[in-house]
């Protein structure tokens, strides 16, 4: 793999997460060397987006054509929905240069890690992603707002995976500013993401969904506003992924359940004593949750 | 009344909010008039917070007698937990000096306030209150990090309350850099704080109480520490607050269980259609709502 400088990076799907990964790569490589010989190309279908990056400096050449985009890439970042991501690989593999090193930044891994663990060319080498980062707020219009310092970064890696690229990937995502790697397996992310992300989304979006009154807000103190920021949602993507993970995530949500209602009945019952004993127990094990 | 810079303000109970009320009110003292006749005392059982905060300059005058305290103020706040806050003033009713302005801070009024309207010297003036501000990090240690800017206050008046305390207070409050006064009635507030606050921190309870994972952060992206920051409660203050308002509560726990269940089946049928369609309701109704 050549050094970061010197790579040609290609982005397909300059949306939110797109655009981040853009506009990190573009700092990376101008604070590697200003004089970089690499490049970051995006493909993506609207054509304005593409031209609004290019004339901000975020990206060096936009591509309505993926596979004239492709034939050049060293490193490809698939930013688009899973049902999308397949599709597209689907389509678009036989365009990939040799060697390329492919990631993606899907939020549910174990579909698509099947898919293409079994599907890929024997050339390319998928090492799959998952950026802990993003925002209500989408679209490339909104990337700049979109920091990674201090974030989390899940990888799946396969054990066909070359090292090197390993390597290369992890430095890479670390000069993008996010502050921890953890590498784990596909199964493993999903039934984790689905307590940490999922879960969070239907209880954000079940809180709205409960309460019709506009002025509602009058009465927050933070708690509100703070466990619903995320009902702003981009629904056709939280759609996909709750259903691709409903297993994991109804498993959770029972979970959930299970002690909303324990903790229900401790009220309904006015158990004082217990109460305090068992929110006293969740301060303390929130407390030693580490990050 | 007099004016703000010329009050004896005495607070009873220098935790948190009490703490952060009286740095709130040394500043308005200081910008409204350097060389004001004003003074901020405190009442605690902890003397070293009172000399702590004496030696700040927060307070002109700590004391660990109340009643010493008490005959000299024209407004006092009681910093106290519901509970505590009516056993004070069943003891200590006496010692006020006539026409004082009483106000509180407590998360539930309903109690307190029928308590104190069929209680109160004829003499003494008490304008419910709960400023909805906070921080999980409780004591007068983390009193400065507690910022009333942007915040809400609720007020939840009496009929024999005076205008002009009414309109010294809201002034007071203004001053103290909040942004919003709610006026309503008591029933009204446990009924919306029921939502906005109680069942949040059960949530947030809920969320910590069925994961025992302590890496489980190394998947968080954002969402997850929003909706469980709230978890790092203060058990005595929370379960009085939880069992003094549990018929508004348990209403409020049920009505958020019907929609969770309605989004769990959506998502267990597969129902992608009808869940985006649900998502962009939650979404634009999240948008809608002011503040």
């Amino acid at each position: 793999m050549k050094v970061i400088e010197e790579s040609c990076i290609g982005i397909v799907g300059l949306g939110l997460m797109g655009g981040a990964i853009a506009i990190a790569l573009r700092r990376v490589m101008k604070d590697g060397n200003p004089q970089h010989s690499g490049a970051i190309f995006a493909y993506d279908i609207d054509t304005e987006t593409l031209e609004t990056a290019k004339t901000q400096g975020v990206i060096d050449q936009g591509f309505t054509n993926s596979d004239e985009m492709l034939k050049s890439c060293d490193l490809v970042f698939l930013c688009l929905n899973p049902s999308t991501l397949l599709k597209f690989m689907g389509k678009h593999m036989g365009a990939f240069k040799t060697g390329t090193l492919i990631t993606d930044i899907a939020g549910v891994k174990s579909g698509i890690v099947s898919a293409m663990e079994t599907g890929l060319r024997d050339d390319l080498d998928y090492i799959p992603g998952h950026p802990m980062a993003g925002s209500e707020k989408g679209g490339f219009a909104n990337a700049a707002h979109c920091d990674f310092h201090g974030k989390n970064y899940i990888l799946t890696p396969l054990k066909r995976n070359k090292i090197e690229n390993l390597d290369y990937l992890k430095t890479l995502i670390f000069r993008m500013g996010f502050s921890r790697i953890t590498e784990t397996s596909a199964a493993l992310h999903d039934a984790k993401i689905a307590f940490t992300s999922q879960l969070c989304h239907v209880i954000a979006a079940a809180l709205i969904d409960c309460e019709a009154d506009r002025e509602i807000t009058r009465f927050g103190g933070g708690s509100f506003e703070d466990l619903t920021r995320i009902a702003m949602l981009n629904a056709p993507m939280w759609t996909e992924l709750f259903i691709e993970n409903r297993e994991e995530l109804l498993r959770r949500i029972e979970q959930f359940e299970g002690s909303l209602d324990s903790l229900k009945a401790m009220i309904k019952g006015g158990e004082e004593k217990e109460l305090i004993e068992r929110l006293g127990l969740v301060r303390d094990r929130r407390a030693a949750m580490s990050g």
